[in-house]
């Protein structure tokens, strides 16, 4: 299909299509003469992903690239894979983690830092809510790393096992992308949902029945 | 204190200072003379308050305006309160729910969409991860709001109901900005820790024992 044609079936503009295809967001069509290429599917779904990445997860463009760039030569392990999807989508910048945050991460039976996005992620924002005077107990945290394993035990599906390495790898990706929203909104509602039965009027009146 | 006292104090600078002034973000200083204002302790927790929810929260200079006219007036009732804070949370924009949707989520038990900001954006999160093609099943859903309601066991805390009224609504605002990352976070370490139980070269080998 042409560039026009690609425009109508994602509904991304043709200067932002060519914007991606600059970026190195988008892979190059077949050349079809000096000015002319063909597009196929592959691209169709490629655009998808990067609106994704940029509406959803609200990724930055060099974070797009780094995801697609990955995609396109994922680990070969399924567990490497894993790590490669979590430092894409790990917030840039951030300070390593202090050796204090390792070892109490440690101290609570949580995996320690050392070449894990995740628990790279995990020291930093820790350290972020203390440096803002925002402290957690063991107890919650322990607690709920218990509730967030309870979530993951939906996102590591053993069908992830039989997919080809970059089809497993997308879907870690844009697994989290989609669903960290909903998970936040869930943990919105379920305050609100606490929030009713020891706050509310009623519950305020029948605390002494 | 002088302005230039209030960015040695919160190492924020003069600039920043008096563009947060201009925007209502931050309230005016008592004035001494033509040219010059007195700022106080109220002044310095203000600053600190608007760089978490710009630096950690990411939120737009729209929103931390909205959070703090909401802390000024906050409401009475400790419920509506944390509809108030759920409400500057959400991100902005995004359809009403739909009534499929709606129907949806009051057929599992979560509590339904009417006024309430968290269930608004539970709705709008599930139909945006739909619509780019991730469909969560009940089963998950259900799974995810108990894990949930775990972790915001440790949000709804009993001391919430003897604060003054804008305490209790920065607290759950800051809360929520400062920790909705490390639930991330741990949603990741929650991953690669049953990533590697499922996965890992080791786990293949034992397999079969």
């Amino acid at each position: 299909m042409r560039i026009s044609e690609l425009a109508d079936a994602t509904g991304v503009s043709i200067p932002t299509l060519k914007y991606y295809l600059r970026e190195g967001l988008l892979h190059p069509g077949r050349a079809r003469g000096a000015t002319r290429a063909d597009y196929d599917d592959t691209h169709v779904e490629r655009v998808r992903l990067v609106r994704t990445l940029i509406d959803v997860g609200r990724l930055s463009i060099d974070r797009v690239r780094e995801v697609v760039t990955a995609l396109d030569r994922p680990p070969e392990s399924r567990h490497l894979l894993l790590g490669t999807a979590h430092d894409v989508l790990r917030q840039a910048g951030g300070s390593p983690p202090s050796e204090t945050m390792t070892a109490r991460l440690a101290a609570l039976g949580l995996p320690d830092c050392v070449d894990s996005p995740a628990s790279t992620q995990l020291a930093q924002t820790l350290s972020a809510a203390e440096e803002a005077g925002w402290h957690l107990t063991d107890a919650t945290l322990t607690s709920w790393f218990a509730a967030m394993k309870r979530v993951a035990d939906a996102d590591v599906v053993p069908e992830l096992a039989a997919m080809p390495p970059g089809d497993a790898l997308r879907h870690a990706i844009v697994g989290n992308v989609l669903t960290d929203p909903v998970v936040i909104a869930l943990r919105r509602v379920a305050q609100e949902a606490l929030s009713a039965e020891r706050f509310s009027p009623a519950s305020e009146h029948q605390a002494s029945r």
